[in-house]
């Protein structure tokens, strides 16, 4: 007997630019929103009858009139008004989720109207909705970091298949992928995912630049930590690092030292680590990492 | 107080190359490995202590040492026989995952030693082992298909955010994404790997092309009722599907009628479909999706 | 004193599907198509006057229009065909290049209407019309190919930097992107486009199973001297052939020998040939590589 | 008759990164190098004899110990140095092309060993030498940039094909690839290639957003102008500027206005505009661009 198990329809990668003007000075949202909903979808499966279906060229256009209607301010509350009217409206959707990606702009010089892309890491957010209750996760990707010192790497099991030797100093480079989880997502407090993005963000290059590394696992609990100890509101910090290897070049058949000065940076394979820390007291997660 | 959750490391991406020489007749075999382990990370988090690592340079030596002394078969066996070496050779480590994507090869002419890269789908798995039991998961990704017809699309919601017009003939395509998992990993029966993945791919191809499509979760549920179908070891499937839509060119402007034959393949935003169809009898699929 | 300097604009990337229904058996053609337009082009550079400016949006629908009027056989002729019609048919344009890539499909089991992607190299042809004559360039990209043996590379420089070791077998494998200039195009032999495609990539192919190599370089030469060998119409052949190398993975601190079994893929640096092979006679190129 | 036409061979895509410790305060260099050298390659193509080749693995290793004795400045310098070395030390090697890109880091806070990646764009250059003389062209690409107004679109030809709408306000948006050549490339005055550097991209961004611009054309020659103009070294500027068309969404279906508030960032197709703009006393380019 062969049943429909989990699923899930959406419409991935709306592109949306929200262009707001004050006199001279423009503001510009730039966001990718992808929308995905649940609900009484046996027949869709079994059938093909879309009765229950809200199609996704009506989500995408849902996107577009919801950032006239509401304008674009924070993503985390965007998310939850796509995700909440989603549900809310349709009576055979009972759970949506709604996942954005902001790219950042900075000013072009003192010109109101023009924009420089900053190219810098991408601010995310997950938000789910289920007609009670709203799970909200924020992060970024892409956020590359790296410290020339104050990195070791030793004492690790030594078995038939080892050979890389111990090292005192190396470098350490990453490309955070960081996710944290809001203990109470209220959307009454928009004015404070800013806020919270900002120190979550500072919290995490901090404690990057600020662990004497022995491990690349003991930098990613110690830029967990920090999130948690920064960001009252966050429950649980979930990272993800690749460890961009550097390696020390040999130089020695040019008759050349190298005291750690010339790398190869690599590009596969790649350590990666990953990891999540914690409240003790953290409220059941439900599917807000799904 | 903040406490350390699921986490894992290893080595992601060793690229793997396999010959075998019979004569003037070659084979190759070439993968992309990435292994993770769990285990007593406690210490290696919270304080750098590496006694319970076994460094990812050391996991990625095993690849290319297991890869010699004991061959390459099919991907599912030798993801099992990796995983099974770290948990069962370190007290430390309690629980391995293995993935493997297979870029496949075809032979150029007669030639026993010439190949070409077929560039048609990425055969991938993934297995588990946590000391006592194994987990295995078969699949593929980046097969597209196209289907110029059989496709209708109505009967959906209309809401006040629905322009979208009812059809009943379009261009359905997608890019599939499918993996399944099956109810007994036994790597004693090697030889059925390949297969079962043979009789998989040929039963999505077939459900794609064979059902009459009033919705793309509707050909979704064919795709992965024919898997359970045609493979019996088979318990659960799980499907991406992005709607990767073709819009017909409104030709009218310059007084072309234009019945089902030019389209504009778009890129973004695209429908994104997923779905899972089981076994009612499916057990437990413990950390075989993780 | 600044001058205006040679410029260009089009449409880049249109991407065009076309279905033919013969009855149930039906086929497709699934064209990315890029214009570049030339002429008078002074005034929009310094005043943005655009009086001689045929828009890139139009430059997309006249691709649409084509397409349904006139059918896509080879690609060569879609792209004169475009080429001629935008200087022919404008005053302000004088000189047109039209780029073309080609994604093949093969068919998905017998249904006539279900295609799979082939995900083989893809086929490119670059067109020129500048009112008077025509250039056609073809091509493919993305064929990657790789010989386990008969690859020797040895008798090289050694200059104080070198640390190579010579080897008398190695991995060959590259992905060959080969572009072939035709002496005399003439949209009148339309059916020949497609059996020279053939016959280029057979020889590509067949000349790289059956050259015993020395150096990369050598097979390239055979590459390019093959296709001019059996393609009558071609008169000179670029060809740009990364070195995607084969590392033999040492494995003797494991106690295992590896005589050619087991290889690391690597992805950067890597060699990269690039050369021309053409006839002594071969008349002038004009803008055709441009 | 087959001949050999023009050919170059070298090692692509080196990574090195170099750090310099000034007690606690850090620099670092993040470089791809791409060389590329030719010569006496007859033989090596006929034969495979490879007595002229200086072997790509050398090209490698000379990047990795320049590194280390020359450090690295300015990457115009460091590409200099290299190809001058290839052609001065071996004298079957008489041409040599060294392409850089560098990605730019910043500090992360106050700590002096840690860095965050920009992000921003790459800065590139190409260094020719063939024994006597030397080109360089300098460039960034990657740059994205955006105007919310000041960009108007009408009095373009209309053919039949022609639909776009005329409009006196929309938003203008490109990735800028811009690359200039120097007139003179002298390695003695080394410290003026940053300088010179920061003045064109300033001139690039100081252009696009002070031109009220009545076609993407316009704003090119504006932009090659005003680096001509900051730039007295540089005697020619090249530019290629994808449209990144932002359409604004139609939301009269649902009641809602759109005056310049939301748009659609599309994928493809995309207006590409490519363009020169150079000193009328340039002197002649030679290799330079290739």
């Amino acid at each position: 007997m062969v049943i429909l198990g989990p699923n899930r329809y959406g419409k991935a990668e709306t592109r949306v630019v929200r262009v707001t003007r004050h006199g001279d000075a423009h503001h510009i949202k730039d966001l990718n929103v992808s929308t995905s909903l649940s609900g009484d979808m046996e027949e869709v499966h079994l059938s093909g009858d879309n009765a229950a279906v809200l199609a996704t060229d009506t989500q995408k256009n849902t996107v577009y009139a919801f950032a006239r209607k509401h304008g674009i301010g924070a993503i985390e509350d965007f998310a939850l008004l796509l995700a909440r009217h989603f549900v809310d409206s349709q009576p055979t959707i009972h759970h949506a989720r709604v996942a954005i990606e902001e790219y950042a702009w900075e000013r072009n010089a003192e010109a109101g109207h023009s924009f420089v892309r900053s190219g810098r890491e991408t601010r995310i957010c997950v938000a789910h909705y289920d007609g009670t209750r709203a799970w909200v996760v924020s992060g970024l990707t892409g956020l590359v970091v790296l410290n020339t010192t104050n990195s070791e790497f030793w004492g690790y099991i030594k078995d038939e298949y080892t050979t890389l030797p111990e090292t005192r100093d190396r470098i350490l480079a990453t490309a955070v992928d960081a996710t944290w989880r809001h203990a109470v997502p209220d959307p009454g407090e928009a004015a404070d995912w800013d806020k919270s993005y900002d120190a979550a963000r500072q919290a995490l290059l901090a404690a990057f630049a600020g662990t004497y590394s022995l491990s690349l696992q003991q930098t990613l609990y110690a830029m967990g930590s920090r999130v948690l100890a920064d960001c009252p509101g966050v429950c649980e910090v979930r990272l993800s690092l690749p460890n961009r290897h550097h390696f020390l070049v040999d130089l020695s058949p040019f008759g050349l030292d190298n005291d750690g000065e010339v790398y190869f940076a690599a590009d596969r394979p790649y350590g990666l680590i990953e990891g999540t820390v914690l409240r003790e007291d953290a409220p059941d997660a439900g599917p807000a990492w799904s």
